[in-house]
């Protein structure tokens, strides 16, 4: 490509409302451009990294033998009220009436649609397993659009969907795409970790997620020190401690707290350190009574573990404080397990403790040296909280946070949709199975902006080789000056080509300046400088994108595919 | 591909609600399912098509220098707006809200995008020529959505839209895309007509149509016997007569004519042949008086030529009957050129035209040989009429009218949008230039249906080999029984994918009927059955789609090769 003509649209500033670095470079780069709150037209050279990504998707889906299929953007209302989702989507869904007032979503999702597909086309054993995938536009009306692709209005995803007679069937196929996704990933070559993730209100079913790393991600992952252990933060799970409870080595002993509302003031006041406190949190159970929660001081409640606890309100409901008055006898700030008939629940960490300080149901009063067993009848105990750094894997080893941006995750369903939709196909012996489901998700174009999140420097972007918008630039020195430079260039470009090398010629009768810096904030791995010193002597100067020197290499292009190929 | 793994759905039954051939083909074939009205999922099968397009599609368009880009479908109000079609457009644009109750459509067409986008980044006379192409999904809301993909309401476009310094730069863009069209239908191999096209409201613009040429099409094309005049009807020209008019042969005679409304009741009641009849139509002018139009009477009036004379009213308006019997002291059914004093326009055809019947403007009553000059004076003349087959062309040479569906359009669309919304460029010397614009539509999903209305037979579908969904397929005979044949098979399969053919090999283990059935009705060019007998033999069986009789080959990759490139 000769980037005379292709319409290339740098800028050196840094846009005023693109808060983190792939927004801005994107921006910068002139991959997009807003058209309205999260909606970005892709130009040509974003459009070179999107339909990158979207070949090896499909290449890795085919590979697994997934079969794609396009459904429609936009979707009848009936199909969701069937699912029960019309309602539950809120606002998220853009909805939407026809000329004859009949209701319509443009679809964020097609579990409903696929469903309804398979429904009509497959009604034996015979016909399964079945993946169908499609490389799609969805909406989502998120409340704040924002960071630009990352939560994009508009978003191009890669949804599949498949179906099963039995759950050992999915779950072969579930490991089959997992597969899948390592494999996209690695080829485009990014650092990522696949964790377990929050399988949510649909309870049970397995449920993972590929995050790629970056500073700017919106998720904390927990992973191992082996790395055999990783989950969301939201579902990463800590175990009962392994040591003994310690002996008590004090009464109970009641001290005043006047305005202490928070475990930091205790700490101050009562010169505590952290982890001797505990904290409680009063909830509701499903019978509409206060429930209450025992946890670490420095600790914090997971609302999915809370409310996946067995006889607490779904989703989870804190009490109001007049309720807790009422059992309590004191407000939120002041509260603890000692005389009181509520269920009490208390977080693994805090079983094995001795010597806590806790509220006193008091307004203004803690209690030191408390214990269980003694001060209080033993509660029960369960995992209620966030991991934090250093905690115990469930392996043994500590725990690392690491933040990460959710580019897939794959799912297994079950029969959520199938027997809401009433699917059902004949098995061996002519009886009516209802088929399990698995959905598989990747964000197509969120990766573009994941990649870019963790490869770049202070000059751009540094586009792993695999979605560069071009592998190699020309760069002409004085081309306007010299015959020499313009048909070397020339002759160069026209031999990559023949090479098969993607190659961008910068034609544009720009100075080195801002063509060095273009190339280097667009992010074209390999750059080569073609000069009328470099011609006499023979050599080209070369630099890949992450070099910090610059480097003579043969002028010709066995060298240089030699330097291509080393990365 | 395995037919086992591939999730084909057949039917032998002809859908009862498709009326044309590619809808019921499309449907037996199992490519496409109805979601909704004028909604449809593309199955596996039907995928493989798209794609073969779109890939075509899109080299060709690279191949010109167009720059792939991607726009939103969801687009804001306000653009539409600044065009004034946010209005024009009426109900055929879905519109919603988003949850902030900003108003945006499901984008029909994106030149209000373009110009957007084309502004933020585009300032100089530098930067042009340019031209933006997409591969993208549309919505129309048509009033009735019929026909399968012929005329769905959600479709994929290729849509392109170009960008000049000049009216002359934008006349060689648009050959350039005219070429490739060209190229884009030769490659897919149907039968086509590049048509000169209604340029409608906006007026001088240089519009063409490709069509392709099924009994199916909606549209009627003009197209002269050595070829090179074409047009759709709506825009086909006819010319002043070049025959002197022959003198008038008896005296204007009014006869009674009770009852006579139309110009079939004129020739049955005076036994006339409807050549010597003249039929006249009054439309307004836009001064709102009456303009009579007089044509022959088996012609019929072309409205867009009629409302493109100067001093008629646009859209075209056709008279109440109380201003005919106002200004004629007749209705509708005995008008006619003598005795009025209003504007009277004729068509070439009765130009030199002697000894015509007219309307008496007395109710129940007419002229016979009544003449131009000696009768009325000498009206104006012009091209107000359809033209109809056997007509001459302007090049001299008769016409035929052939029947086409419309998939591509190419216009010259001038500044309308880059004037509407205020893009503007700077020249060599630093003035501010509108910049004149082209467009340029390809029916992606819409030249599928269009390719089965022209390659079909009472067997099913007969694919161009470049859009087939596959090449070859192998059918095994009784492989159940015969681990021969099932090895055969097998080898061959594996031989053909080495080899780079698109091959499906038909094991799912059905009797030869349904799976010859299968292979005819989804229209794959060639087929090879492999049987014992054939091994016994080394042959393989071979038919093309469109062969009638079969015939024995070599059971070898070369002797099958030779035979695929054969066609």
């Amino acid at each position: 490509m000769r980037l005379s003509a292709f319409a290339l649209s740098t800028t050196k500033e840094t846009p005023a409302d693109a808060e983190i670095v792939s927004h801005q470079l994107m921006l910068r780069a002139g991959m997009i451009r807003k058209l309205g709150a999260g909606l970005y037209t892709w130009s040509p050279l974003g459009m070179r990294v999107l339909r990158r990504v979207e070949t090896i998707v499909r290449e890795e889906m085919n590979a697994t033998g997934a079969l794609e299929v396009l459904m429609p953007a936009i979707q009848p209302s009936e199909l969701w009220r069937e699912s029960g989702r019309w309602e539950q989507m809120g606002d998220l869904m853009l909805r939407m009436h026809d000329r004859a007032e009949r209701e319509y979503c443009f679809g964020p999702t097609h579990e409903e649609v696929i469903t309804d597909f398979v429904k009509r086309d497959i009604s034996s054993y015979k016909q399964l397993p079945v993946n169908f995938y499609q490389i799609q536009t969805k909406f989502r009306d998120e409340i704040r659009p924002r960071f630009g692709l990352m939560r994009a209005r508009e978003f191009i995803m890669k949804d599949a969907y498949s179906f099963h007679m039995d759950e050992a069937d999915l779950d072969r196929e579930y490991h089959a795409m997992r597969a899948a996704y390592t494999a996209i990933l690695d080829r485009i070559g990014l650092d990522y970790r696949v964790v377990a993730a929050d399988s949510g209100a649909i309870g049970g079913a397995k449920s993972e997620e590929f995050h790629v790393l970056a500073q700017a991600g919106e998720d904390e992952l927990a992973v191992s020190e082996d790395g055999r252990y990783a989950a969301n933060i939201e579902a990463a799970i800590t175990l009962p401690g392994k040591d003994e409870r310690p002996a008590p080595s004090g009464e109970l002993r009641k001290v005043d707290t006047p305005g202490v509302a928070t475990i930091a003031d205790l700490c101050q006041s009562l010169d505590l350190p952290v982890e001797t406190t505990a904290k409680a949190i009063v909830v509701m159970g499903d019978d509409d009574k206060p429930v209450l929660m025992v946890l670490r001081g420095d600790h914090t409640l997971n609302d999915i573990k809370a409310e996946g606890i067995e006889g607490i309100a779904t989703p989870l409901k804190f009490a109001e404080e007049n309720v807790i008055r009422e059992h309590f006898g004191a407000g939120p700030g002041s509260l603890g397990p000692v005389n009181t008939n509520v269920r009490v629940i208390a977080d693994y960490a805090v079983q094995n403790a001795a010597d806590m300080a806790v509220g006193a149901n008091y307004d203004g009063a803690h209690f030191v040296n408390f214990n269980w067993g003694r001060d209080a009848i033993e509660p029960e105990f369960a995992d209620l909280r966030n991991v934090t750094a250093g905690d115990p894997s469930p392996d043994g080893s500590p725990l690392s946070v690491l933040r990460g941006i959710e580019v897939g995750h794959v799912f297994q369903l079950g029969d959520k949709y199938s027997k809401a939709l009433e699917l059902s196909v004949l098995d061996e012996n002519g009886k009516a199975v209802t088929p399990q489901m698995g959905c598989y998700g990747f964000g197509v174009s969120r990766i573009v902006a994941a990649a870019i999140e963790q490869c770049y420097d202070d000059a751009g972007i540094c586009w792993p080789t695999a979605i560069a918008p071009f592998e190699l630039v020309i760069i002409p020195i004085k081309a306007d000056k010299s015959a020499t430079v313009r048909e070397a260039c020339e002759k160069l470009y026209t031999e990559c080509r023949q090479a098969g090398i993607d190659v961008a010629y910068d034609d544009r009768g720009l100075r080195p300046g801002p063509m060095f810096a273009d190339a280097e904030l667009i992010g074209i791995p390999h750059r080569v400088v073609v000069s009328d010193r470099g011609i006499d002597a023979g050599t080209l100067e070369y630099k890949g994108r992450r070099d910090s020197e610059n480097s003579q290499i043969e002028f010709s292009l066995e060298a240089l595919r030699q330097k291509l190929s080393q990365g």
